[in-house]
Order: structure tokens, then C-alpha cells, then sequence
């Protein structure tokens, strides 16, 4: 096929710059443009997800595109979540009861940087930035644009248009306002909204709380969790509801109510953030949105993917991971159909959207879980369980979490059902006492298995999904 | 409290007048605008749900306002489906094994028309027509129209404004479109559009086909449905793919497609109906779609109601009954918090949407189950032993059918919660041959009650909604 088309994609972030650099490395013609400066020349982070969770599903990218180790050097290995109560005790768990699997804590920046150097390797793609678009014509497969430097507009044509920009994606509005074809489109915000501080290195550089997890404080209603950085620093991110409840954001005004309000229920934490009111009235505070819609494409002309198809919550640490997953996932549907971009289009979204939903779904389910559950008794009583399965039959079970985030081979849909049926039968066996928690793991296992397909099989005769 | 307040209504649709009318008894001020002519001065049905389900839920609304017996002469009571097979047999499915249990025809058009009647009885209420909302500024309480009469736009204020403006409503829009306060919105089309057809009545004013009841031919992937109307005749409606299948609307373009497609698929229902080809051609083939939204109001000025904050689908009959139990649902909360519009709406929402959200869900269940399951023999069992229950034991037991439309005093949510956890009950005990339906009646209604109150108890227990 011609390998000379010309591809534009909007958008330079995470999945646009792993796109480019892949559809280089295929032989396309590619053109980026990104609103913001190079944020390998100028600092943007301004407070707002400076780290991230990078995991299987992201690594699988990395192999495709050939950067597994460039990656893997910023990478720093999660262990589990290290629990903080309010009397400051803390308790370890591990994310999975297979020592190999663990989640990593990466920085988005440094991430990003990478990749677009990658991508500029490849004379056939060229990036540029300060150019914000600002709509796009997707039955002409153009886009106009504004330079922000020249402070002009002008106007790109393409063979074939991909919007990789954003939860705010200008494409995607442009589809929703164009009423040229039926979009189904949700925005869903959560009550809560969250903000970046941050736990700085000692003197020495050094981390000041263990820095091979990801630090939770759940509070039932809200959470401080806390990553580490390659510097000694964490960042650490308040979830907290705007208007609800006895401190909220509406009503942290002043340093000192913010200051009671960490004293009251952060004080180990505290304890380690001696900058945390610069911090709290320096960053913003942000919303957090789940976004679905649907068609990702416009016949063979323009496609929609990672935040600007999908953006999710991000209490699975999954929205990097599935946005680079939809790279994969693109590049695998291009080997069988490539030529024909309707096809493509129109086969990749088939295949994916139901992932993204499930994952979407599932971000939601782990906020509640986050600030509630953790804490909460029987669901410690699973966990333990779970990982006692984990280590004693590796190659046997695996819990909702492993599923999801170890288990890259099976979509993410697949592992939703079945970990939402493994943690519904384990808890109800739980409720009624009925696993003989001192006596043979085998036999627990088989119960749990047992009594997990039964669930399934239930849900099929129902016709529920 | 000050009922000298001036209450502006956007749309005087079904819900609009309802709603002027019962502000209108409780003293408002209360001023309506409508984009339409009149109609009861212009025909304006068009070919889009010229008849509508009415039902207990919708029925209260009109004991609220005191015209129950008026709405009741513009009924033709549905007892059942009446199944059509490929070979025209037929098969009548009660709605309810309770004989006083049914649904009823009636007319948009002339319930609309003694709805804006009796409105306009108090002289506090003052309707207007062919003025269109185009926005509405939420925060300074006004909306901005166009007046078809003079071609000219005006703004008008008021203390309050409720948009009740339908499923495209002007002030969702403004809400959306505002940007002011984090507004989650979902617009979700099926894949499926529809298209009003009709059933003219006999040369002597008669009915071609049994009167009282719901027509449904189910095919599958599709189906056919005809309601009566007062006349004689019926109003039948094409549920059909846009893009997919043998034949679709997509590619139903000619006289001859259309009726070898009838005559493969609805052949008795062709018989009735000379004029298919013209209707077809005629009339709009339109989409479905589900709208759900939050928050429906702002602060204490501005609030939706009916399909501006809640479109569903038409497949439970419960779009206008859901409206119409919005302002029975308001008015109660107007008896608690009149005085304070900011808590009125707050709590009004706070206790209606979650029912709103049951009842857009349930509708599309219904779509699936309405083309499919019918017809499906497991279904159909059920079917039978439900209406034995409900007619066995009349207060022992209610269907989810029943449950949604004939149980009025609990709300949507509870009988969607209820109504699967029985269907699931009774589907898996069939499957696993657990009912001995040649054996005593009530051992199976013990059995049906003790399983579904298991399932109810195992969701509760792994947190499920």
C-alpha cells in the first residue's frame, strides 16, 4: 500500500507521541502538533499528575515499539499499597502474591520526553508545538489550527486526521457539535475533585517515607495517597469531595484550617510536608471525569483514541496503560486490514471499546474502594485470602487487581467479569462462613472457583452482562 | 410565603402544562413558553408519537390536578401483547395476572390540548406560542427567545424557570455549553431508529384488528408495534437498524424494497395496511435516544424536568408517566420546602433521579426483550408462571413489568432492583429444572420469593447496586 500518505495527529502527550513514533517506525508520513511548548525545553507540569502508574498493559507498548529498557530506567517499582491509619500505623499490602508482578511509579514528563525523542528519530515524522486545535473538519480530513507563537490560524488537510488530544479533545467536540451523525457521548464527573502536593527528599536526597509503594491514607469518605519520584520526592495527591462533608475543598480556605484539617486526619503525613500550605494554595484543584463516546471514527477519515475517546478516573493507575494499550491494540488491527482505514477504523473500535468501558467502570468501582474498602475488615480478610491463593497457586488464581493489571493478555472487559464474580463469591462465602480459613487452601481454592462459575453461569441465564 | 412569584415554564409539552396547571392551582404566576403553534388550532403530529402508554404512575399526576375522569375518556385500555408470529398466528400476554392490572392507549394530541385547557382555566397562567428558548442564562434567571409571529428575539426574567422543553431542551444545552459548574451529560442512541406507519379503520369506522391491546410482531434483530387509537385506526411503529441487517433503513429506498420486506416479514400486518408506501415515504424515520444529566438545576433559579433531564426510550410506555410523576414527585417536596426554590430542587433531585436513571435503563431492557425474548421459549415460561402467581396470589406477588407500571407507590429504582433479582430467580430456577410446574403453586412462589431475596442478599453483601 502507499506508505506515502500523510497522517496528522493532534495531539504530542503520552499516546500521541507513542503513536507517531509507531506509525513512523511503519513508514508513514506523520505530522504532529501539540498546544503546549516542547516540555523537553520548558516546564509544564503546574501541579496536575507529575507521576503515573506504568504497568503491563503500558510495557507490552514499549516491546512493540522497542523501548522496554529505555523505559524501565525511570521506572520505580511499587511493591503493594502501604496503608496509613490515623494513629500513623502502617500496613504493607502487596499488590499481588506473585513476587514478579508490580506496578511502577514513572514520571509523566520524563515518559513523554522519551517518546518524542523516539518519534523524532524518524525523518518521516515531524512535531510541532504552540499549535492548539480548534476544530476539525471531518468530512474534508482537516483541522484548522492556531500558532501560538505567530498568534495565526491556519488550516492542515491530512489523508487520515487522529485526535490524540486529550480528555478536552477539540475532535471530539467538533463531532459532538457538528450533529452530522447520531454521537453518543457521556461526561461524568465525580463529586469529589483532587490536588497535587507534595512530600520533598531530605537534605541528603533521600525519600523520607519507604519509597517502594504507593502510599494510601483512606478516610472513608476521602484519601491522601503519595508515588515516588527518581528526585527522593513523592507526589502526593488529596481526593477530596467539593461541598460535602466536614472539610472539603469549598471550604479549605484559609492555612489554617487546612493545617487542622491535616493534623486531624494526615498527621504522619503532616508530619513530612512542612511545605504542604505553599503547596495547597499554589496548585489547582482539578476535576475528575469519566468520559465515553461513541463513534471513535468518522468513516475512514479521522479516529479518536486514548483520553480523547476514553478518559477515566484514575484510582486503577490504568489510563496511561490503556491508552498505550490502544496503540497495541491499533497496530495489531493495521497488520490484518491496513489500506483500508474505514476497516480499520470500524474493526479497531469493535474490538476496543468494550475494553475501555470496562476499565472505565472498573476506575469508578476502585475509588470507592480506595477511600472505603481498604479499611475496611472483610475485605482485608479477602485480600489476605487472595494472596495466600496467589502464592500458593500461581499459575491458578488471580485476583480482580492482578487480572487487570498483570494479566495483559486478556482484555480488560474479560477481566472486569470475571474478577467482579471471583470477589462477589469470595465475600459471600466469607459472610456465610463458609471456608475453613485454618484448614486446606486446595479446598478453598476449588470453592472459590466452584462458586465463581456458578456466579457466571447465573449472570449468562439471566442474560445479564 | 410570596406567591406572587413569576414562574417561567420553557415548552408546554405534556409535562409543561401539567406542571403550569398544578403551579397554576398552588397560586404562581406562572408564564409558558412554546415553540409550536398551538395545537389545538394546527395539526402538528407529523408522523412522531402520535400515541403514547398511559398507566398508573401517570395516572397519579392526573388525581393530583383533578381530571382523572377526563383523561380516563381519552383511554382505549391495552390488557395485554398481542403477539405476531412470521405466519400471523397470534398469542395474547396478559400485562398482569390481576384482571384491574392493564395499560391504555391515548392520544399526545388530546391530552395535550385538556392539559393546556385546563391550564389556562386560572387566570395566573398565561400561555404562549411559537416562541422558542434559544439559551438560557441560568445565573441571572432569564432566557432569551426568537417570536416566529414577528421574527424578533426577547429576553424575559423571572424569579424561577423550569425548562421542560423535551429531549433537546435549550437550557440543558446552556447548561452544557456554560462551562460554570461541573454538569455530567450522556446522550446514548441505539443503533436502531423508528418510523410511525398507521392502520386506517374499516370503511365503517371499525378497527382492521383486536382493539384492546399492544400489536407486537417480534423478529429479532427488529419488530413491528401498533397501538389503537379512538378513531379506529391504529399508529404503528417500524423499530429497525439504521446500518445493519438484510434490510435496514439505510437501505429500505424504494416502494419495492419496502413491501417485499413487509411481505416477507409482517405479511398479515401488510394485509391491513394499503397505504405502507405512502407512509413509509412520508414520514421521518427519527433516532432513540437515552439523556440522563446532573445537576438538573441550578442553585435555587433554574431546574429541568420531564425529557429535558431525562430522555429514555420508548420500550417500558413509562416516557410520559415518568414526566408526569415528576411533578407529583415536586409537588410533594413543594408541600415540605415551599419557600426556599434552592431546597426544593436540591431534595427534589436528591430523591428522583436515581428513579429516573432505573427507569432510562429499564427502558432499554425492554428493547431487547420486546424484539427478542417474547418470542423466546424460556421467556414465555416465565411469562406464564408469573401470570399464575400474580393471579394466585394477588398480594403476594408482582412481575417487574408489573412492578414498574402497576405498583405506583414504590419508585422506579426499587422495582428495577427487585424486578431483576425476581427474573433472575425464576430463570435460573427453570434452568436448573428446580420448579415442578405441574405442582402446587404456592411451593413455587416460596421458592421464587426465598431465591430472589438470596440473590438481593448476595449483591448486597459483595456491595453490588
Amino acid at each position: 500500500m502507499d506508505k506515502q500518505q500523510n497522517i496528522l495527529i493532534i495531539g504530542a502527550g503520552l499516546c500521541g507521541s507513542l503513536l507517531a513514533l509507531r506509525l513512523g517506525q511503519r513508514g508513514y508520513n506523520v505530522t504532529v502538533m501539540e498546544m503546549r511548548p516542547d516540555l523537553r525545553k520548558v516546564d509544564i507540569s503546574a501541579g496536575r499528575s507529575i507521576n503515573l502508574a506504568f504497568s503491563d498493559r503500558g510495557n507490552k507498548a514499549m516491546k512493540l515499539v522497542g523501548i522496554e529498557e529505555k523505559v524501565n530506567a525511570l521506572c520505580i517499582p511499587m511493591n503493594g499499597r502501604m496503608l496509613h491509619d490515623k494513629e500513623g500505623n502502617t500496613m504493607l499490602s502487596n499488590y499481588s502474591g506473585r513476587d514478579h508482578e508490580y506496578i511502577n511509579s514513572i514520571s509523566r514528563g520524563g515518559l513523554n520526553a522519551l517518546l518524542l525523542d523516539e518519534a523524532e528519530k524518524h525523518e518521516n515524522v515531524k512535531i510541532f508545538f504552540n499549535r492548539k486545535c480548534k476544530s476539525v473538519n471531518f468530512d474534508k480530513t482537516a483541522a484548522l489550527f492556531k500558532d501560538y507563537t505567530t498568534n495565526t490560524e491556519f488550516k492542515e488537510d491530512a489523508d487520515v486526521i487522529f485526535a490524540t488530544d486529550g480528555a478536552g479533545s477539540a475532535m471530539r467536540n467538533s463531532y459532538y457539535l457538528g450533529k452530522k451523525f447520531l454521537f453518543s457521548f457521556s461526561q461524568d464527573y465525580l463529586t469529589h475533585g483532587y490536588k497535587e502536593l507534595s512530600i520533598l527528599p531530605t537534605e541528603t536526597g533521600d525519600y523520607k517515607t519507604y519509597k517502594n509503594a504507593l502510599h494510601i491514607w483512606p478516610r472513608g469518605d476521602f484519601m491522601l495517597i503519595a508515588l515516588p519520584n527518581l528526585d527522593g520526592s513523592f507526589t502526593v495527591t488529596l481526593f477530596l469531595s467539593f461541598k460535602e462533608g466536614k472539610y472539603n475543598f469549598n471550604n479549605l480556605t484559609t492555612p489554617e484550617i487546612v493545617t487542622e484539617f491535616f493534623q486531624e486526619e494526615f498527621q504522619d503525613a503532616l508530619a513530612l510536608m512542612p511545605n504542604l500550605v505553599n503547596d495547597f494554595f499554589e496548585n489547582p484543584t482539578a476535576a475528575l471525569g469519566t468520559v465515553k463516546c461513541s463513534p471513535w471514527h468518522y468513516q475512514g477519515n479521522t479516529l479518536l483514541m486514548g483520553d480523547a475517546a476514553h478518559a477515566i478516573v484514575p484510582f486503577y493507575g490504568q489510563g496511561m496503560n490503556a491508552s498505550f494499550e490502544d496503540v497495541v491494540e491499533f497496530d495489531a488491527v493495521l497488520d490484518q486490514h491496513d489500506g483500508d482505514w474505514e476497516t480499520v477504523f470500524k474493526v479497531y473500535e469493535a474490538t476496543r471499546k468494550k475494553d475501555t468501558d470496562a476499565i472505565a467502570d472498573l476506575a469508578i468501582d476502585n475509588f470507592h474502594e480506595m477511600k472505603n474498602h481498604v479499611a475496611n475488615p472483610i475485605f482485608q480478610e479477602k485480600r489476605k485470602l487472595e494472596m495466600a491463593l496467589e502464592k500458593n497457586f500461581p499459575n491458578e488464581y488471580s485476583s480482580k487487581y492482578s487480572l487487570v493489571t498483570f494479566n495483559e493478555t486478556i482484555g480488560y472487559r474479560e477481566a472486569m467479569l470475571r474478577g467482579r464474580a471471583q470477589d462477589k463469591a469470595i465475600l459471600n462465602l466469607l459472610a456465610e462462613n463458609a471456608l475453613n480459613l485454618a484448614g486446606d487452601l486446595k479446598s478453598i481454592l476449588d470453592k472459590v472457583k466452584k462458586e465463581t462459575e456458578a456466579i457466571l453461569e447465573d449472570d449468562r441465564i439471566a442474560g445479564l452482562k
